[in-house]
């Protein structure tokens, strides 16, 4: 599952969701519904059909699964993953109060059910902010040992907190103690903003898998892939006359 | 009409109109066709009549109020009105020199034809920032007083004046006197941005009346409003569980 | 070719760029396909047989040309103008090593093929700052002389850059400098933020052409144009009132 691009869904009409996906769909490796969207989302099992048309892979934002756990509910949500065929899990404690041991027993769980994805990182800038390097690259470490197929590196939807600094770029130190223990292509990396995206293309290469990119954004961000945008154009394309 | 979420249109393609409101008109209260956008809306017709199947009330941006009283022509905006069936009439002056007391009285005459919504607050930010907390309560008992069904609190579309900071937050000294003398179920905050939607539903519960939501935004609200999402889960979800 | 609109459209699903053109396409003098967006889009035919049909030009954006040109594939570009019915070129130097001298040679060869869009302004900010009022003067006059239509001066997509400060207001001094040399009707601002439009209308009145509008801003931008929205009322609409 290398070069994935995640879309995320916060709530399109179906209308316009079935025209992305019929327009755009190539460019997709998997659909996220946002946090707790699906619940609110009359038509879901429509989406859903189109997706499963296209042979698109979807699952349910990390915080739907928090929310339920919460509550003590995890069995209802296993109930709405198999009633709805979503065929990936998100397992993140991004919200709510539990540790990474606690976090990585929960994807010990659910990889029972299906694959995981696992989320480092919480949407509290200032908790994440504490979160040093060797935090980060240990907390993956584990998730991956506890048997995710991928880890999510938060930056949250705007791009600004997670793997992100506060004025929307890359956190290096982070970048760099990550890949120095971890395969980049178990990773998949939130970026929702145009500069996280051109960031982690140059540092990662053009099959960085990027996650939470908006439905919009789908046909830029694989511009920048090919380097068919001037933020990678020099970078990835091959130069055949004297400047 | 409480937890109204007013969507306001700025000028979406008529089959985008007519595919939110048939997937989540549920969420809709009333809409909004922004400022003058309806002037310039060729098919406002085909979008007034997916309104009127799916019994969602509208009316015009105050703004188009304040065009045609600044040109003298009140009579050709009640025609249009009345030609149209908009439900409501908003009341304001944003842009034009007009003064509260004169605001007050137009509440009063536009009131013999439709319930009014009338708004507070400027859209120049300097402007506003000179309300005091005290101007802003009277401005709202007295629109009030003079006839209206609900006071809009402006905060324009980019959440960054009237009620809101420079910096895209509540005014917290203004909601506080605002709430001491004034019923929140007769008040419709516009909160166009994420920041302000969650600050109102922390402040006044899922219940709060919201204006210029974005079509986008219309299911990311709703969530917030059930604590389907991070930054209102722990607010509003009953914990089952020890964390 | 004046109160031009030029939408961008940065990768539309064919379905809404169908609906924005039926709904809209009055209000839409030319449309580019931003950067290299042409290449990744699968259904690019579909949308020009909907351009063809509304009478609307269309071209690819100047980083495209720039993408052929760095790897001496000019005549592939050409190719494809031919094969799509392109009816104007984009040629620039934003992205790569090419000097204004070497552009507006460019412009004089594609010239013969097409009417030409000559941008001048680097996407790379700091690049683009140290170009003096003198510069940018210079710049749009050798690109007209050299048989450019209309020149469009570069602000990127973010409104930062270009002829824009960091913060997205206007360069006062490079817009006084350049239109003491050129003709406003010979010129196209690239103003994607409402800051831009509404600077831009103020300065150069309804009629100024504007560039990369995003279809969401379509209608927003002409109730700019008639002073239907609150930034421009009072500039643009005959008082008949005492205030």
């Amino acid at each position: 599952m290398s070069r994935t691009t995640m879309m995320i869904d916060t709530g399109l009409p179906t209308g316009l969701f079935t025209d992305v996906i019929a327009s755009h769909g190539e460019l997709v490796g998997l659909v996220k519904f946002g946090w707790g969207t699906a619940l609110v989302t009359r038509e879901l099992h429509r989406k859903i059909a189109v997706l499963r048309e296209a042979g698109i892979g979807f699952y349910f934002g990390g915080t739907l699964f928090e929310w339920y756990l919460v509550q003590d509910r995890v069995d209802d949500y296993l109930a709405l993953v198999e009633r709805t065929g979503a065929t990936h899990v998100e397992v993140s404690n991004g919200t709510i109060p539990l540790d990474q041991q606690g976090k990585a027993e929960w994807v010990r769980r659910m990889s029972r059910y299906r694959p995981v994805l696992a989320e480092v990182g919480y949407k509290d800038a200032e908790r994440s902010a504490r979160l040093s390097p060797a935090d980060w690259a240990g907390a993956i470490r584990e998730d991956l040992d506890a048997g995710a197929e991928l880890v999510i590196t938060e930056t949250r939807e705007s791009g600004r907190s997670g793997m992100a600094t506060p004025d929307g770029h890359l956190r290096d130190d982070v970048l760099r103690a990550v890949l120095a223990r971890i395969d980049a292509g178990r990773l998949l990396f939130e970026a929702p903003t145009k500069d996280l995206q051109v960031e982690l293309i140059r540092a990662l290469g053009p099959d960085v898998n990027l996650g939470n990119i908006a439905p919009a954004d789908l046909v830029g961000v694989e511009t920048l892939r090919r380097g068919l945008r001037g933020d990678t154009l020099l970078q990835l394309t091959p130069v055949a006359v004297p400047a």
